[in-house]
């Protein structure tokens, strides 16, 4: 992987307000203060990293406009608003260099059924399949081996990449972006017993992502029983996360590794789920709430709650339980020696 | 998609005893009593819902016979026994139609190795792999892009989705459902330590299933280390479980999303594990034990248990233990009075 | 699946210093003391199962040489120094026979792109897509449906398993060995609030497995925002686990299933994570480090240590802990009785 930018390129790339230094050498690599080389270039984001940019070897650093130290012999600062975001701007670029959106038309070895709507402006990769009825709008991206169901939609502008399957009848808005090995619509666990045996319930609904959402990697989000599950505007779900039947996730939050959300819970706007938390079946989480990192979360969450712990609660109490369970041997030899000494204190009385 | 049911269709397949109202233009949907619009159909399945019906705007409602209410205008209410079994029956007629079973052959894309034995009465969709020496049953359905191991087999009216994965020599048996991206057969995770490297210890076992077992979605089971792993007839096992090598699960049991089962453990019949449960390995759990989510059983559960929390232990001592845990603040606060008040009454009697 | 070995094939690659007995049948399974029939091989690995020899059906079983019992009739016993390890010398016998390399060569439906440099001596089998200036390595195994992004690296010798996933610009090492449906390069979890919106932050950055890394079934390695995710030499990954953008892990690690480590957090050389264990983000863990099942690490910590529990903590502590957690009813009811008797002293008193 290569990218190469000179001076000059960088400074207009992250809008530099002034350039310490001079360089001819192009810069190939971005790294971190205290990893990168000459050629690389690095970035002071957060103030108590300051003290590493003296040592640092980068041969480029984006540093605050007000910083005040100066470069080292052959070394260049580019001197930004928000060196963060000046960043951020930088990596957009190389990733339009390095990720750039393939041509529309379709790979000879993708299967696609006779029924299916492909856009033109669609790009269909090799050994993808396509079901009947399916519909992929324009600026669409498949990346390899992506299966899209019978009678799916994939909206304008959604990148899936390698072997993310889309169940039939499901529905991805626009501008999605699916991970490696994502599965939208596999079957609710649905059973009833039976006598003896465990029944299957049929799952007959669908799993709709609305418009922005992003799913990780080998993450699963069921269909429903019936009806729908929804997954809400811009909300963004990281790896190996596994969404139930007839879960309803609300817009814009952030959904942490491995993360499992059961049956039928509905999940506010602007949610943030910790990573390897769970949350119960058939409850209701309001707006705005956070839940920690490996929390279960067992009852309903009012909205703007930091609830944290097996079973859940609020974070100031779950800490507190935490700090006091840790003192607890000395809890149990301090009640012991009360004991002693009240006996010795009733002794006396007698 | 789209499902289309007119009165006397749905009447039929739902069993119902009576038809309150009539209406001519067809259902196609279902949904939730809340979130139905007219031309759904919803149900009364929990009595809790009862007052949820009056306001409720779906076209047709599944109620209890002896339900006391009225449909409203332009409304239809099915009496039935059960409005739970009522819609479960209905649902089957849905999938039946959205999900038909894929006619018999083999689509021209599939790589099929000349020493395979596919059965002609077996689906294998676009792109699937059969090794040399596998075998497919009567009925088979695999989807798209599916792998089916050297000299595995799958069993009559197995259906397998899109991208799940049978290793080499395993033995997915009848009637089971592997849902998309499953792995059955992946190595067993055993190493040894040699002097300074880890070394690996070859996993020469398989993976077995037996009938009607079904297996959620990236869910992934190891190979035994020699011999066999295996899932007991009619167990049904969530999404992005982890099944180690050598584990042997009894029949009929539910295992849900998250779950992992490290190497050797046996589980009996009937069991349940909640969500995101941890057993750990060479331990023996009794028939019909029940783990709570997020569990870990770190030794033996005898026969009918309910364990839970980390490590396990019974459901009650569990709960017990939360509620206090809860009231530390308080009790560490009473000790210290308790020995503020000792100080006193001691300093009196002297 | 099939093995077969007569008695003299046997005790050499076992290397038997004595056989106690005879048979002409070949051995055509292994299996477990309890569970090994006349036609298997068992082995007494472990002193606690000696027991179990005398009842045992095996037709062959692997005791140590000064063990005392005497072969059963029709049974034969195989002297040995370790019968575990000469158990594995055995299984990689079996194992080359039932996974034999498969021979160099490009199946005719995998899909290599022109500028993709495939070694002569690598197998490359259905179906697998090889995008452009990828790299294969001599002795090189991509099994079915392998998919090897644009200027990716597979060093030589590495076996990637059926619907595994190598990233663009990612690095494969030497002597690697992939599960099904692993995904290295995945996108790390980026995001920031911009307003109302949740913008993404490209990740340019890549993943490197260093030589002789395993990682297991559908485990998801995200590639860095910018620089690397690195795992070190001889390290061996289980099923299910996330490993997030950046971070670094040191040699020869063995990290048990369903675990994660958060973004930027640097593990040590030799650590053991246990099943479902967590680590958050930007921590250091030292070498040698323990993590027990499912603990949650929330700080740094020192090289050696055995932290266990949510928020990990010394092992020592959170089993003192634990115990003393399931004694808090009898703490209860002790201070109460406590504060009784105190009342009851400083009535006297009065």
């Amino acid at each position: 992987m290569s990218v190469s930018f000179h001076l000059d390129e960088l400074a207009r790339h992250v809008g530099a307000a002034s350039v310490d230094g001079g360089r001819t050498r192009p810069v190939t690599g971005v790294s971190s203060l205290s990893e990168a080389g000459p050629d690389d270039l690095s970035f002071l984001g957060n103030p108590k990293y300051a003290s590493e940019v003296a040592g640092s070897r980068a041969g480029v650093i984006l540093v605050p406009k007000a910083f005040e130290g100066r470069p080292s012999e052959g070394q260049v600062f580019l001197r930004v608003d928000n060196p963060s975001y000046a960043l951020a701007l930088l990596c957009s670029v190389i990733e339009s260099a390095l990720w750039p959106r393939p041509a529309p038309g379709v790979h000879p070895s993708a299967v696609i059924s006779p029924g299916a709507d492909v856009s033109p402006a669609a790009h269909v990769g090799p050994l993808c399949v396509i079901g009947e009825g399916a519909r992929l709008g324009p600026d669409v991206v498949l990346e390899a081996a992506v299966h899209v169901g019978r009678h799916a939609t994939v909206g304008q502008g959604s990148w899936l990449k390698s072997g993310a399957r889309v169940g039939d009848y499901c529905v991805v808005g626009s501008r999605c972006r699916l991970q490696p090995g994502v599965v939208i619509g596999s079957e609710g666990f649905g059973y009833e017993p039976v006598g003896e045996d465990i029944r299957r319930i049929p799952q007959v609904g669908i799993v709709v992502l609305e418009d922005d959402v992003e799913v990780g990697a080998n993450s699963t989000l069921d269909r429903a029983r019936f009806s729908r599950t929804v997954v809400g505007r811009g909300t963004k779900i990281d790896n190996l996360v596994q969404i139930a039947h007839n879960v309803r996730i609300g817009s814009q939050c952030m959904i942490a590794a491995q993360t499992g959300i059961a049956g039928s819970t509905v999940i506010g706007d602007r949610c943030v789920l910790g990573g390897q938390s769970g949350v119960a079946g058939h409850l209701a989480v309001g707006d705005r709430v956070r839940v920690g990192a490996q929390s279960g979360v067992l009852e309903d969450v009012p909205a703007d709650a930091f609830v944290n712990g097996t079973p859940a609660c609020p974070l100031g109490l779950e800490r507190r339980v935490v700090v006091l369970s840790r003192r607890l041997p000395d809890l149990f030899k301090k009640v012991d020696s009360l004991a002693a000494a009240l006996d010795a204190v009733a002794k006396d009385a007698r």
